[in-house]
C-alpha cells in the first residue's frame, strides 16, 4: 500500500486531506515564501494518532513538515510538493492548571492567546507572548523558541517550560511532564525540542510556568540624545524598577516614519532613540516609575518623558513601535532579526545602515527593537528591488553580524530563508555537531527536511 | 607509545601527574564515596592544550574523568582506577566584563566564588549561587546544573548562561561564546552540555548573564500552619515582593533540631512550618516586606513573624536552614534531593516520612527545601545503618517520588549514586534517547563513562 493509504487506513479518512481538500493555508508561513502545497496533510485529533501517523512515514521514509499557526518568518513550515504536513489544529486543549504549582499542562495545536486566556481566568499570567498570539500555536512557538517582549522580565520561551512531550521521527512518544523548576535527572532534552524548529521532533504537550498576573502596569516613552545613554538607561532601569517587562528602543527614521504612518505625534522636538519603558505590577497610582523618570531627567539621562495618561496614550504609545502600516507604506520590505552584545548594537547599527545606504541610495532603513535581549530588528524598503537585491540586503546585514560576532536569527529562527546565512553564526564544528544529532534523532531524515541545517 | 607516554609529550611532563604525585582530592567529590585514586592527573593550562589532551585520550580509547572543585554531592567526579582525570584547576580567569552587555566571559576552572567577587566589583550580581561557592568551581557548576537558593529570582544556572565553549571527545574545540539573551540560530548546543555531568564534552569557557546589584536585603521567619498555607504565602510573595530572593521551607522537626544545633530560639512557641523570605532590592529602612508581612498576619495566613533587625539575626535564620551541624549530629546521615510539583510535596512528606519511620523506627527524618522551585530536600538519619539499609531508605524515598511524577534530583544531579535510580523519574523512551545522543557525540564512550546513563 502506499503510504496515503496506510495512512488513511490507520487515521481515518477524515484526518488525511489529498488532492482538492488542502487548503492554500498549507502552502506557506507569514514569510509568504512557500509556493507549492503538500501532497497530503495529516489532522490527526490526538498523540497516539500523530505517533502512528509518524511511525507509518517514517517505514515509508516520508518526509513530513510540522505546521502550526503558521505565522512563522523564516519559512519553516513552508512544504516541498513531496512532503505531507502535519497539522497540530486538532490537537488543543488545556489539560490543567494546577494553581499550586503554579503550572499549565497544554495541547500543542493550542492558539497562544487561549493558553493565555486560561491562565487569565486562573488568576495567573502566561509569560510567553508575541505579536501572532490570536493564531500561533503553543506547539510552534516551543519548536521556535519565538521570542517577544517579556523576554526582558520572564526569560525565553525555553526558560518558561517545565515539561515536554514530543514525538520522534520514528513514532516513540516520549513524555516528560515535569512541573517542577529544578530538574538534574540527565540530559536535559527538552530543549532538543525547543527552538530546532520540528526537525528533531514534533511536540505535542507542554507543563508551562506560570506567574502571578500582575494588578497594573505604567508606560512610558523616553527620549535620549545616544545608543550609550540606551543602555545606562537600561541597566538603571533593570535595577531600580522591579517589574520592569519592556524596554524598547526606536531609532530616530523608525520613530518618526510610524508616528508620520499612524498619524500621532508625541514629542514636540526630535531625538535620535526613543524608548519604550512598561512596568507591571504597579497600580496607576503608584509613583515608581515617575520618581524613576523625574531623577533620570534630573541627572541628564534623558532629555524628555512622557506618562501614559489612559491606555489610549498606551497604545498610541505601542503602535509606534508595532510598525504595522510599514508593510503597507514601504514596497519590499525586508525585516532582519539579529542579536549581538548590547554594547555592540549602537556601532552596528551605524555601520550596517551606512553600508546599506551606500549600496542603495534610495533605500529606507530603520532600526528598532528589544535592546534588553540585545535583539535588534531593522526594517529595509528597497523601492524596485529584485529577488538578488532581496538576498544582497541579507548578505550585507549579516557581514556586519559575523564582524560583530553576533547571531542572524535573534528569535524567528532559520526555516528555509536563513538557512544559507547559518555559518554566519555558527562554526563549522557547531553546524557538524547538529547534524550529527540529527542523524542520531532521525536517522531517514523524514522530519523537515530541507529546513535549520 | 602508551598514551601516558603522549600526554607528556604533548602537555608537558608539569601538566601530567602520575603515581605519588596524585593527590587525594582527586579520589572523591564531596559525597565521599569515591574509593580509588585514577592513574593519571592531566593539568592542562589552556584550551588548546585540553583539546590536545582529549584528542590523544580518543585516540587510545583513553577514559576520562573531567574534575572541577570536587564539591558534588553525587559522585560524577569520582574516577575509577583505570581513569584519567581531567583537572579544570589551572584553566582558570575572568577573561571580561562587558558592562553594557552584562556579561562575564570566564574560563571553566574559575572558583565561583571569584567570579561572584569579580562581578561584585564591577557593580554587578552574578546570580549563580550554591552553598559551595568558595571551592566549586564554575564549569563543575555548569556541568552539573548545580542550583541554590537563588533559582525562585534569577532562573536556574542553565538559564544565566549565554554562550558556551566545550571540547568534545575527540578534542573538537566548540566555541560559542553569544552574549545576547536571544538567539535562535539552530540547536540549542549549550543545553547539552549543561547539566551532563561531563559525559557530552568538558566545558571549557562561559558567558555568564550578570545583573545589576540589588543595594539591599530584608529577610524574615515566618510560622505556619500547615503546608497548603505556605504554597499560598508563596504565591502571594511572588506577587506581592518583586524582589523576592529566597523563600526556603522547614518543617517542624527540621527547624527545631537545627535551631538547638545552633543555640537559637526565635519563637516562643512552636509551629508545624516555618519560612525565611528574603528580599533584594530593599533598604533598611524600606517598608515593602514589613506591610507585607503585617497583611498576611491579619488575614491570618501567617502565624507569627520575625524580620530581622541585623546582619546577626539574618545570619541567626539563615544558621538554622543551612543546618551545618547536621552531619556531626546525626550519624549515617542520607541527605535525598527531589522535586514535584509544589501542591503534592506536602503530602508527599506525610507518605514518604511516615514509611521510613514505620521501617526505620529509630530514624531521625526531617524535611525542608526551596519550596517554590519544588525542590525538597530529604535528610534522614538510622543510627547503626549499614550499607542496604542506607540504599532501602533511598529506594522507599524514590518509590515515592516515582509514585508523584517526580525528580529523584532536583539539583544534585545523578553521577553515580543516582544512576541505578534514574529510571524512577524517566522513562525508557527518554533513557534510549539520552544513550543515542551519548553515542553521537562520544562513540568510544570515553567521557566520564559510568556517569549518569
Amino acid at each position: 500500500m502506499s503510504v496515503i493509504q496506510d495512512l488513511i487506513a490507520a487515521l481515518g479518512p477524515g484526518a488525511v486531506m489529498t488532492g482538492n481538500n488542502v487548503g492554500a493555508r498549507h502552502r506557506s508561513d507569514a514569510s509568504l515564501t512557500g509556493d507549492t502545497l503538500p501532497k497530503a496533510v495529516l489532522r490527526p485529533d490526538s498523540v497516539d494518532s500523530l505517533a502512528e501517523a509518524l511511525r507509518l512515514c517514517h517505514r515509508h521514509g516520508q518526509s513530513v513538515v510540522p505546521q502550526g499557526g503558521m505565522t512563522g518568518l523564516a519559512g519553516g513550515a513552508n512544504p516541498r510538493p513531496d512532503d505531507i504536513a502535519l497539522s497540530l489544529e486538532r490537537l488543543t486543549g488545556i489539560e490543567e492548571i494546577d494553581v499550586q504549582s503554579g503550572t499549565m499542562t497544554v495541547l500543542a495545536g493550542t492558539p497562544l492567546e487561549t493558553a493565555q486566556q486560561a491562565a487569565r481566568d486562573a488568576g495567573f499570567l502566561l509569560p510567553i507572548d508575541l505579536g501572532a498570539r490570536g493564531s500561533c500555536q503553543i506547539g510552534g512557538v516551543l519548536s521556535t523558541n519565538a521570542g517577544g517582549i517579556r523576554v526582558i522580565r520572564y526569560g525565553q520561551t525555553r526558560d518558561n517550560v517545565l515539561g515536554l512531550e514530543a514525538v520522534l521521527a520514528d513514532g516513540t512518544v516520549l513524555t516528560s511532564l515535569n512541573k517542577a523548576i529544578k530538574n538534574n535527572t540527565g540530559y536535559d532534552l527538552r530543549q532538543l525540542f525547543i527552538g530546532s524548529e520540528g526537525t528533531l521532533g514534533v511536540i505535542t504537550r507542554a507543563v508551562l510556568r506560570l506567574r502571578p498576573l500582575p494588578v497594573g502596569r505604567q508606560t512610558a516613552l523616553c527620549a535620549l540624545q545616544s545608543y550609550e545613554d540606551a543602555t545606562r538607561l537600561l541597566k538603571s532601569a533593570q535595577l531600580e524598577l522591579p517589574g520592569l517587562s519592556a524596554f524598547e528602543i526606536m531609532w530616530e527614521d523608525y520613530f518618526r516614519f510610524n508616528e508620520q504612518a499612524v498619524g500621532l505625534r508625541h514629542f514636540s522636538e526630535t531625538y535620535p532613540f526613543i524608548v519604550i519603558i512598561e512596568t507591571e505590577g504597579e497600580e496607576p497610582d503608584d509613583d515608581g516609575l515617575q520618581d524613576f523618570l523625574s531623577a533620570r531627567l534630573d541627572d541628564g539621562l534623558i532629555l524628555d518623558a512622557l506618562i501614559a495618561q489612559s491606555e489610549k496614550d498606551r497604545l498610541g504609545f505601542w503602535a509606534v513601535r508595532e510598525g504595522l502600516e510599514m508593510d503597507r507604506l514601504l514596497p519590499n520590505l525586508v525585516n532582519l532579526d539579529v542579536s549581538m552584545a548590547i554594547g555592540r548594537l549602537g556601532t552596528f547599527a551605524e555601520d550596517c545602515g551606512a553600508a546599506l545606504l551606500a549600496r542603495f541610495p534610495q533605500a529606507h532603513v530603520s532600526f528598532f527593537g528589544h535592546v534588553g535581549d540585545g535583539n535588534l530588528h531593522i526594517a529595509v524598503s528597497v523601492p524596485e528591488a529584485n529577488e538578488a537585491d532581496i538576498g544582497e540586503i541579507s548578505r550585507i546585514a549579516y557581514g556586519f553580524v559575523r564582524t560583530y560576532y553576533g547571531s542572524i536569527s535573534a528569535e524567528h529562527g532559520i526555516g528555509t530563508l536563513k538557512r544559507p546565512y547559518l555559518s554566519y553564526s555558527r562554526s563549522e564544528a557547531e553546524l557538524e555537531l547538529m547534524r550529527s544529532i540529527k542523524a542520531a534523532l532521525d536517522p531517514k531524515g523524514i522530519l523537515n527536511p530541507g529546513k535549520v541545517i
